[in-house]
């Protein structure tokens, strides 16, 4: 039976792996193999691969047998070539053991350090070192380490006993004690595993190395490595690597050092070498904050009082720059390295892909193509697309002091703050007189647009990512937390509580829209910064792209944010929000409480000229490009008054009686309005709304082709399940437009198509493609009816969905591509095949996600639409979605 | 070119069509050219083929070319055989126009009788004839018919100068009217016409013919017939066949006359000859009501003073019942036939299948299974299940006076009446004193249960039929009208308004289930008839069936009922009812209330041996048979109050502050709570929930067993949509019920299955089948999501919705196949890919839907659930379904 190679090994030019057996041996593994074969140096040692991780768990935790045979004949030729034997007690070989998965991760999985040593190796590496206390702080380290991360000790033990030992010597540092404090310390240790544990503390370096092995196997499945995974996406299948290398040691002395770097400024991207380091110490003192660290280059150290590397060790940091630059130009991106000295040589531990704000990624990209080092299209694929959002929101200064008193979900990015106000009338009035306002409410509805259009940033109690404010706010661009359930509202009392704060109107509160963080006081922000690398990026992104990308907005002002972004159409044009504004609603409303046909006509003929002067504004906005119009969408109930003192000042308004007014508000509640009476259904019982508001889109059309602007009207009906639905609305549509034209004697081109929001509108797609001339997904309603779950109501649950890994995001977040996308899929291919040139897009919250984008490219979209904000973002996840497929 | 057969000749033993061409000749055609075939005596004539209709509507309402040639051609050989010629002024050819389409349509298109007549074959006719009267009465009858048919003509303007002549004469009856008064009358009408309509009456016999034969086409299209056709569900495009037939008499003499016949009776399936004519008269005559009909048979004269035909013409008698005895054995079925007998010869004009009664239908099947006639296959085919429902339910004595008050949905069947309360209380008070009570309600809540149990019948104004109120009360058997717009409760001043009626507490009102009917008053009801011939059907049906039906029950009563309607299992029990009952109401709402696991777990263990008796209960009751009980699925608001004053009441109960238990209520309110916190996801985020409900089944199933009956448990999870659910969820159950199994030391098999009842899991079914022993479609909620449509909130327009013809049917009854049928396909398909041997069905309403069932029979289920008085529908749609493929 022939086994599988589960161990590479590599030393001086002689790698077996390379950088792009990331999936077999890990991020770090496939590095230093590389590292090794490009002839830089690298401590000797060997990776067991992560189908061993794989083999381990499916074998119930335990290593298959073949392993040993290949790790010890991998151990023997590290012995080789080091001239050092492992247990040796003269001149004995010590190793590290870390993990390593294709994902760096970082802190999340144990390492071991000096590996190998007992109470006789230790005398051995005492005379080769020609260090006694050296070599006793490494056993003492080791014991440390070891016992925690394979006996599983209490780490916390053996550190008083430590303490305990230094304030009886009167020490107030570790480096104070003496190589005969450390042998007693080691003694202690060893007394304390064995009462804790009942186990001695192993002598045998094998037992300890196979201990390592498999504590750092187990520790792939720690809780704080499945939270990690969770959170960033990572598979469980992927595994573990296991890198052990032979130990070189940067606490010897003054001569030997540690340190980490970056090849390029990581926060802004610029061209310098930038790190930090320590002479005599080892890897974890670095970041330990112990220490303060040492900048690498003379010219960071300017001013600081602080020697550098350069100075300090002239021959090594020359070494190290060259390593650098070899890197860099080698993996063609900004590296993050760990180096140690050892006695003046430098050896590197570890390289690998800089994390960089977004700021940063941006200007490495464009740099790189100017360098010759990465064409435009690698570039494009350097930026996480989701990133941009730090770039066009204004940020919290991460310097500043903050008093965090809540948390809810980043609805809205964005870093600001203002007095807190309860109601949107406040919101507006405390604008209007100067004051920045934070609108905090349980959850807001279209009633409440002027008061968030007034507020600097929304908080809301209630609701999810794609509540009515969280939609409304990215639409605005504006700083929203949403769904805050710490947050208590009393809008009685005019105060909320949360974990024990009481915070009163006036007061101010900071929001970070960001991560949804929630902080008492002003908390001071940095400006969003869109420099030329950032339109450079966007230019270059848009040449790749094949899916256009519109936005999704409801006025002129929205219109003209997102042609500044790039949007190159409006994907929805919601007419409702129109219907909110205060001189308006009035007269929606009498279209509501009408009793008859006529009364119903006489209110919608004084909303005609109002809906027609909204549509000519954008249509004079948006030029030649295409506007997508959305007729009446929401139940009517959603436009009544809420409670009994609003309906008592609306009847005095419209003069009629109070009881019939309830009535009627009574009549049009809806236990479930999601699933009730809107959409195309009102224009079903009500064909006069429709007919309204296509004569009022027909009119302003007429009044822009007659001044010579070109126009395509597309008129969308929300909401059709049936494709009769369609056919009869069609017609109504097409008949109310094309009189119009007769009227105004003009003549112009317009479409009419729908809505695919609802599981029986994707699988009969192919019937309503005959009556449409495009298909707009609805993807968030789509999710709601597909997972039978409301966005305003999933709250209460969803975290825990997501926590429990049911979920692995947000559906209202990340489109569902396994149930949602497959009814997308679905009706994108039977819209075609019975329309070929069928016209398709998407305008959920969706069309701003770059994985969504991903999927709606792949299943063959023409267009997305997004808020203004996230146009950006669109673009670029467009453009990476055109490059990997 | 060769052009199609278009009509279709028939004279005497020879005929071009036959009984198995409905299609082409319509059901009156094929009839007419099977009978002349049979040698049975038929006016000669010719039939014109249906596609000449579909041809007529694609050529604007013209007829083909080719077809003049085919008529004239058909129209020489009748006045060949009948040796007249059509517009001979001496002995001219009379014939008849009628519509026949392929479905029965009586009375919704037109017919024209004594075409041929113009003012000079109107004397041929008195003189071949020798009766001047009969001749001029005839063309009277003509123009006022073809006025009317073809012309247009308001027939009451006629009728008003027929009266007015009348009234002259002093006459009363129209036969006082001598031959010169109707030449008279026949030139006044033709003034009339030409003043209304600007033109001549024709005279020329083919214009005549011509003109009728178009304006039949024409009547396929009017408003009468598209109604009748969207509520008989005969597609549109099926057209209609026009029968052009010679004219004979009934009307020449006491020698003449004209009947119709039942070969059996209609109403009871008797084997008896069943019929009434008149002599001297023609057919419209009998119908028209203005002489009484006399029967036909001596026997059914007896005691009525009247004669009958076996008397009055004995020759003709005889001939009838050898014909009608030929018609039965030849068509193997009960005839409703047409006959007309001219000068003592008996000619028939129409055969078809005669309606009748659901116990007719019953009996007729069974009969003619004994007769040799039909084998067992045919006679369970011969039953429309969906008409069973007539015999299990007590129905309202049709020869009742009624005032009608109101008109609802027929929610649930049953005619029952009762004095009206509009609280649950009260109607278990009420009838605790002995009252028969109607409980009236907005709409009914799982709180009402308990009223509506004391009910005789429950009347709601909102919720459609899938209503609360509408599917409990089916599940009792329970006579309900729900979503009865009509009806405007004020529960206050405890009285109801319909239509200007006042309906006060402990007046009496009376239901009508099956037509949703409202009535003042009591009306007498007829006891439900299940007799041996029912059983009979039920036992033949089930030979056929594969499908297997169990039935949707919650109690061992409703169990005990579905047991003894032929129900093979439970499909459905939900216990959540079982949370509502009084002593228990408040142990769940300390449950929902409590504020952390212990005081959860406190409520729960009180709620645990209650609904371990529960199951005990049914598990006996069911012996052997299979149960799935369905774990807790309503969102928790739903046990909660409704109103501060069942608030402040429950909040003393439990002795917890009021603003507290508000807090709580309001917390937990949900904006669409179909959508929302409920089914699995109660316990994914509460496990302790279903921990307690499946140790409830564990122990009443370990002391089922431990008493030595067979028994295996069905679990079933409610609203998966991820795979993910119920591998979490199935895991804990099984641990759960082995745990139970350990406690006991009892061992018994179990399944864990879920619900089917979204579209995320329809369309990842093959993932959720790997955690499934079990599917049922959970057609009621599928519907819902997929269509987007809350059956709570539809009521408002899913009328306008299927008068419109959006909807073929309401889709809460009878299953969306092209939609919601879809997903289900799609379901089952990916289950049983995923595993083959899984077993699979369905419990919504659509259950016990005859159509549906043919669908779930053919996607490959294995059994349907449905409500107790559903069973023996379903048994015999199952049956069908089989047999039809």
């Amino acid at each position: 039976m022939s086994h599988q190679k589960e161990v590479y090994f590599f030393s001086q030019g002689e790698a077996e792996g390379n950088a792009s057996m990331k999936n077999t041996l890990g991020g770090k593994g496939a590095n230093l193999a590389e590292m090794t074969s490009l002839g830089i140096p690298v401590p000797p040692g060997f990776t067991i691969t992560t189908d061993v991780c794989s083999l381990f768990y499916k074998n119930g935790e335990k290593l298959p047998q073949e392993l040993f045979g290949q790790v010890e004949e991998a151990l023997a030729r590290v012995e080789g070539k080091i001239g050092k034997k492992f247990g040796d007690a003269k001149n004995p070989l010590l190793v590290s053991v870390r993990s390593g998965g294709r994902a760096s991760m970082p802190g999340m999985m144990d390492t071991i350090l000096n590996l190998g040593l007992n109470d006789e190796t230790v005398k051995g590496l005492a005379d080769s070192s020609g260090n006694e206390r050296f070599a006793w702080d490494s056993y003492r380290r080791f014991v440390q380490m070891y016992s925690n991360v394979v006996m599983g000790m209490n780490t916390s033990f053996l550190e008083m006993t430590l303490e305990d030992m230094k304030a009886d010597r009167g020490f107030e540092k570790d480096t104070e004690l003496t190589a005969d404090d450390l042998k007693q310390l080691v003694e202690r240790f060893k007394e304390q595993i064995l009462d804790t544990t009942a186990k001695s503390f192993p002598m045998d370096p094998k037992e300890q190395l196979w201990g390592a092995i498999e504590a750092v196997f187990s520790s792939w499945n720690n809780d704080r490595a499945i939270t990690y995974r969770r959170l960033h996406s990572i598979p469980d299948e992927w595994g573990t690597a296991v890198n052990v290398q032979s130990m070189v040691f940067g606490n010897l002395g003054e001569d030997s050092g540690t340190g980490v770097a970056f090849t390029r400024d990581p926060s802004t991207g610029d061209q310098r070498f930038f790190g930090e380091y320590l002479m005599n110490a080892q890897g974890e003192d670095v970041v330990a904050g112990i220490r303060t660290p040492q900048p690498i280059t003379k010219e960071a150290a300017k001013g600081t009082g602080l020697p550098s590397l350069e100075e300090e060790c002239p021959e090594a940091f020359k070494e190290l720059v060259e390593t650098y630059k070899k890197l860099e130009n080698h993996y063609r991106d900004m590296q993050d390295i760990e180096f140690t000295i050892e006695k003046g040589q430098l050896w590197m531990l570890q390289t690998r892909t800089g994390k960089r704000t977004a700021r940063a990624a941006v200007k490495i990209a464009m740099d790189m193509i100017d360098e010759g080092l990465i064409n435009e299209q690698e570039a494009v694929l350097r930026v996480e697309p989701e990133s941009l959002d730090q770039l066009l929101h204004p940020t919290l200064d991460p310097k500043s002091e903050k008093t965090l008193i809540a948390k809810g979900l980043p609805a809205s990015p964005g870093g600001v703050f203002g007095k807190v106000v309860f109601d949107s009338d406040e919101a507006v009035d405390w604008k209007a007189k100067g004051e920045k306002v934070i609108l905090v409410r349980v959850e807001t509805s279209p009633e409440d647009i002027e008061g968030m259009v007034a507020a600097e940033g929304i908080l809301t109690s209630r609701g999810g990512m794609t509540s009515h404010a969280a939609v409304v706010a990215r639409g605005m661009g504006k700083c929203c937390v949403a769904g805050c359930g710490d947050v208590q509202v009393n809008e009685h009392a005019k105060e909320f509580r949360a974990n024990g704060y009481v915070v009163k109107e006036g007061e101010i509160i900071t929001l970070d829209g960001g991560s949804g963080e929630v902080f008492l006081g002003e908390v001071k922000t940095i400006p969003p910064q869109l420099d030329g690398a950032f339109h450079r990026l966007m230019k270059i992104a848009d040449k790749s792209r094949k899916l256009k990308v519109r936005t999704n907005a409801d006025t002129a002002p929205d219109a003209k944010t997102a042609i500044e972004f790039g949007a190159e159409g409006i994907g929805l044009c919601r007419t409702e929000h129109m219907f909110f504004a205060p001189e308006r609603i009035d007269w929606v409303r009498r279209m509501i409480l009408a009793e008859n046909l006529e009364e119903r006509q006489r209110a919608l003929s004084e909303l005609l000229p109002m809906q027609r002067e909204d549509f000519v504004q954008i249509f004079k906005v948006m030029e030649d490009r295409p506007v997508t119009i959305r007729l009446l969408d929401p139940p009517l109930h959603e436009f009544l008054p809420h409670n009994d003192e609003e309906a008592k000042e609306l009847a005095e308004r419209l003069d009629v009686p109070f009881s019939e007014l309830r009535t009627k508000v009574k009549v049009l509640h809806e236990f479930n309005p999601m699933l009730g009476h809107r959409g195309c259904r009102l224009a079903i019982t009500y064909p006069e709304i429709y007919q309204m508001q296509a004569r009022a889109i027909a009119e302003a059309a007429a009044e822009i082709v007659s001044g010579g602007q070109k126009l395509v009207p597309e008129i969308m009906i929300p909401l059709v399940g049936e494709a009769k639905e369609l056919k009869i609305l069609r017609k109504q549509v097409m008949e109310t437009v094309e009189k119009v034209q007769k009227e105004r004697s003009v003549s112009y081109e317009f479409m009419v198509g729908t809505m695919i929001e609802l599981p029986r509108a994707a699988v009969t797609a192919d019937q309503i493609a005959e009556y449409a001339d495009f298909f707009s997904f609805g993807t968030n309603d789509l999710t709601q009816t597909t997972l039978g779950l409301s966005r305003d109501d999933a709250g209460r649950f969803l975290n825990t969905y997501v926590s429990k890994g049911i979920y692995g995001t947000d559906p209202f977040v990340s489109l569902d591509q396994s149930g949602v996308g497959k009814l997308v899929k679905m009706g994108v291919d039977l819209g075609r095949g019975s329309k070929t040139n069928l016209k398709i897009g998407i305008c959920g919250e969706h069309g701003g996600d770059p994985a969504s984008i991903e999927f709606f490219a792949q299943a063959g979209m023409d267009y997305v639409s997004c808020s203004p904000f996230r146009v950006p973002i669109a673009r670029l996840a467009a453009a990476q979605a055109a490059l990997k497929n």
